[in-house]
């Protein structure tokens, strides 16, 4: 299992803009992270498609959050990011080869399908749990401003 | 986030390998269920390695269990086939770039790391919490034995 290697960044940006004190350019945010600027667009369009961040435009444009960070949970950048398909996907073998049962048989979804399923409502429900709020903490908005050249 | 596709069938696999009366040769196995023999000799060969089933030689040989199934819980089978790799790879983003910590302050993983991982606790323990013994209870064992021309 594999999460989308975007996730780590989308995380730790969305951390950057909810302590920010006005919006940031892509650029900005691409340098204060060392990563290249065209993987940061391709994530920040990821983002901004999720309704996550918006670009203000003009002299002082840049990324903000579109909602406070206490309602944009880990669970809602992830999916931006990562999608939300199910990790496990059941393509119904029950119902393939000399074991195969009935359709009939088939109307609610394996035993095995659930128990995969309800794993993953565990780790979403876990991810869920935790804002953008809750990881800012840790990044001084001063130390940020400072770096940002607007101390 | 994905998982390997050969998850639901080495789950499927395990459970007919608990409800048998003794071992199942590979392609009839991969008849069962309508897979190719070449796509579960290798996940056959990912169950073996992960020490969860045994190859029995001879004229009644094939495949079976190496324990009782209450003791293989569905995160063995899962990560004998998909790996045991955290699914978030937490790169030190927090080391590079203009915001970057210095190392004395990173001894502990990032708030963020902390998240993905507590979350993916949270979805091993839930896959630790079936067994293929509670699975089974699905598969009647007079019908595989008919299905196996054993009947
Ligand atoms: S048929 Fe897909 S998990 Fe059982
Ligand atoms: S540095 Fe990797 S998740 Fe924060």
């Amino acid at each position: 299992m594999k999460l989308s290697g975007g996730v780590e960044w989308a995380l730790h940006c969305c951390v950057v803009l909810s302590r920010a004190s006005a919006p940031v350019p892509s650029a900005r945010l691409a340098e204060l992270h060392g990563v290249s600027k065209t993987y940061l667009a391709k994530h920040l369009q990821a983002l901004a498609r999720a309704g996550l961040v918006r670009a203000a435009e003009g002299r002082d444009g840049g990324y903000a959050l579109t909602r406070e960070p206490a309602a944009i949970t880990v669970l809602d950048v992830v999916e931006a990011i990562d999608g939300d398909q199910p990790a496990f996907r059941c393509t119904e073998i029950r119902q393939q080869g000399e074991l195969a049962l009935p359709p009939e048989e088939c109307r609610v979804p394996c035993g095995i399908a659930r128990v995969m399923a309800e794993a993953e409502r565990s780790w979403r429900r876990s991810l869920a749990g935790t804002t953008i709020a809750d990881l800012g903490a840790s990044l001084d908005p001063a130390r940020l401003d400072r770096v940002l050249g607007r101390g």
